[in-house]
This record gives structure tokens, C-alpha cells and sequence, in this order.
């Protein structure tokens, strides 16, 4: 016997309805308003120029990536069909033979990628990062890193966090931040799974906690990258 | 002997340089100023979340399509390797039978498509839409038109239009808009070509000078299709 409640959640897109109400899509007039009014957005534009789905389901760190060597205009190598343009693709991030001793293509589709496998491929693509496993970083500290990077366009945010935390259902996630409003204290997540979930708001300490579940890959707490 | 200021042309991204100093793109301040200063942004969130760059040098046109159609939560077929998700692609927009008999990808990618070729493509796919060419729709109808649709969620907008009268280099293209500051009377174009130039604020008024230029294959004028 499955209770109303039961049910709801089952067929929910949510796993913790509670937790999923205080998510904003940018796809409702509340989310267009939080982009309006925020003040920290100078990574919004160039990422947005790069957002893209993730090229199968266990690509959200290649996409990820992609993402940020494309907003930053690292040079690129050319894309098949493109004549002279060179950008970055989910394909071509991987095109050198060292790419492929950095983390194979291969083995991402098995088990997808660790906050330190992300932060391997950019660093093999000349962009250095800092790894900051949630268990290290305090709310605060959190806090300010997203008020002092989402107001530089010099730099980028890669978020590693487990969706339910924050109310989704699926588990281990990566994808880019793009802006944060302190008046509400949310936090815009570019969702690289578009075909699963729009981009969303979300409260600062929500987000916290979903960086510091453990990933049963690495051993270690996920977290955030923080990308020069 | 090339003088300097043919020189500086020849170099520079742009093909009138007095025309592209009015572009203001995405990617600067002033162009993230206005996406936050605007009114009529009401089909923006899906469209970015639908932003997507042409799968090919000629598919400008087929990107429109698609990012109108999952702007829009038409109901798509499958994407391999997506298991259960469905949404629209460059490539399933074309897979029944039928579909290439609207339009076929190898007449496409050899000469791109024409207003009425897109047109079809969203009709076939059951999305209906307006089709006013630049000389039958005055500046006036024009301006009306993007404070209307843009200002609506439950319509869209794809702009045919010749990239050289509003600055840029090339000829003929395809994007979504998708949204428009009456301040400044510019509209944002969501440039498909995403490897070439980045999405820009245009002058209401070059736009639809761009609009009212001749389409040679066609042999009719360019424009805009209204999509419900
Ligand atoms: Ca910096
Ligand atoms: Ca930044
Ligand atoms: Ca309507
Ligand atoms: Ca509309």
C-alpha cells in the first residue's frame, strides 16, 4: 500500500520536496528576476555563451570543463567541420595523447570524475585551479568565495555536489556557477544535465552541505573548484 | 599598397566598423547591464537554457529550430545514449522519414536554408508560425513585434537576417532573439554561430535593415518568423 505521500515523491522530480521548493529555476519570472537584480554576474555572459548539455550521462565534469576553458577563450584546437574556428568541444578536450593519460574518455562513461580528475584536465589544458573539499571550507568561507569570484570575470566556479541534498533526485553532480545574490543568498548553478533539470538558485548553505557528501570514488569529500 | 584603414578592416572582425560599434555584446558589462535592465525578457530563461551553437558551418537555421522547439518543451523523440530523456537535437529534428522530405541535411549543408525551409521544419514538427518578410513588415510593426513576443512566454521568435548591415562579417543567418530594452531600442540576438561572434544587443533599426535584404536562393526577402 503506497501512501499519497509516498506516491508524491515517486513521481516527484523532486527527492525532497521541501528542499526543492526553495530551488529557482532560471526558467520562472522569479529566477529572471534574481539574474536582474544580482550583482554579482561577471562570470554570467561568457558562460552562457558556452552552456552546453552534457554529452552523455556521465559527462557532467567534461562538460563542466569545457565550459570554463571556452568562457576563459583559452585557444583552442579546431573542431572537424569548422574550417579555421577552433573552440573547445566535449570531444576535442580529450584529442592529445596525454589528454588521454590525464583521465580516458573510457573510463569517465564507467564512473564519471572526481573533484580532482576535473581539476587534472584543466591543469593539462594550462588552467590551474584551486581544489577546496567541502569538509575544509566553512559556510563563510564558502560565502565570500562566491561574492569575490562571480564578481570577477577573471576567473571560475566548478561546483562538485550531491543533487539530493538540494532537493534533486540523482547523486554525484558537477557543473558551473554563474552568479550569486546575496539579498536572497542564492547561488546560480548552470546545470550542464539540461535535458534533466534547468538551471537553478539556490541558498548558499543548501549548496554547502551538498559539497560535503562523500564520493565514494575519490575517498574524499566533493567541493568546489576554484579556477584561475 | 593597402592603406591602414583598409588594413584595419581587412583584420578586424567586423565589416563596418561604424555599424559594429553599436553592438553590444553579452559578454561585456554593458551588455549584461541591459539583459538586467531590460522588460521584455519573458522567453529568455528557456532560451538560454536551450542555447545550443550550429552543429556546421550552414546549420544556423536547423539550431534555431531546435532551440525553439526545446524552448518551448515541444515533445521530443530519443537521444541515444540519454536512456529515458527525450529532447531536441541537430540531428533527431530530422529523423523520421518525413522530416527529410521537408527539408533534406545534405541540401542544407550545402546551401543552408531559406525562411520558408524553416518555416516547414517547426511546422512539421507541429509548431506553427508566421512567416513576415523584411518588406512587408515596417519598422514600426517591427519594434511592436519584439516588445509583444518578447514580453510573452508562450511565443517565440527567429530572426533571418544579412550579418554585413549590422556590422558583422558573412551573409545570411539564422538565430532565436530573445529579449529587448526599449531604452536603448536594441533587441538581444542569440547567435547560434557561437565559434564566430558572441550574442549582441542590436539597434531595433539595423536589424530590420539586416531583415529586408535579398535571399538569393529564395529570391525573396529575409525576416522573421513569429512562432506560437
Ligand atoms: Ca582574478
Ligand atoms: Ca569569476
Ligand atoms: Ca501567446
Ligand atoms: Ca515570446
Amino acid at each position: 500500500r503506497i501512501s499519497l505521500l509516498s506516491f508524491a515523491l515517486i513521481v516527484s522530480p523532486w527527492s525532497n520536496p521541501a528542499l526543492a521548493e526553495k530551488l529557482v529555476p532560471i526558467t520562472t519570472s522569479e529566477g529572471m528576476v534574481l539574474l536582474q537584480t544580482s550583482k554579482s554576474v561577471s562570470d554570467y555572459g561568457s558562460l552562457m555563451e558556452a552552456f552546453l548539455t552534457q554529452a552523455n550521462l556521465a559527462y557532467c565534469g567534461v562538460a563542466s570543463a569545457v565550459m570554463v576553458l571556452n568562457s576563459l577563450a583559452i585557444p583552442a584546437p579546431p573542431v572537424d567541420g569548422f574550417r579555421n574556428y577552433h573552440f573547445w568541444t566535449q570531444d576535442n578536450i580529450f584529442d592529445s595523447d596525454s589528454s588521454q593519460l590525464v583521465i580516458s574518455p573510457a573510463k569517465i562513461k564507467r564512473q564519471g570524475m572526481t573533484l580532482q580528475e576535473v581539476q587534472n584536465l584543466l591543469s593539462h589544458h594550462g588552467v590551474s585551479s584551486k581544489r577546496l573539499h567541502g569538509d575544509i571550507l566553512s559556510l563563510s568561507a564558502f560565502r565570500s568565495l562566491l561574492k569575490t569570484n562571480l564578481d570577477d570575470s577573471s576567473d571560475r566556479l566548478i561546483v562538485n555536489y550531491d543533487r539530493r541534498v538540494i532537493g534533486q533526485k540523482g547523486g554525484g553532480h558537477f557543473s558551473p556557477l554563474a552568479a550569486y545574490d546575496a539579498i536572497t543568498d542564492k547561488v546560480l548553478i548552470l546545470d550542464v544535465a539540461r535535458y534533466r533539470y534547468p538551471s537553478v538558485w539556490v541558498k548558499t548553505h543548501d549548496l554547502w552541505r551538498a559539497m560535503r557528501t562523500l564520493d565514494g570514488i575519490s575517498g574524499l569529500k566533493r567541493g568546489i573548484l576554484s579556477i584561475e
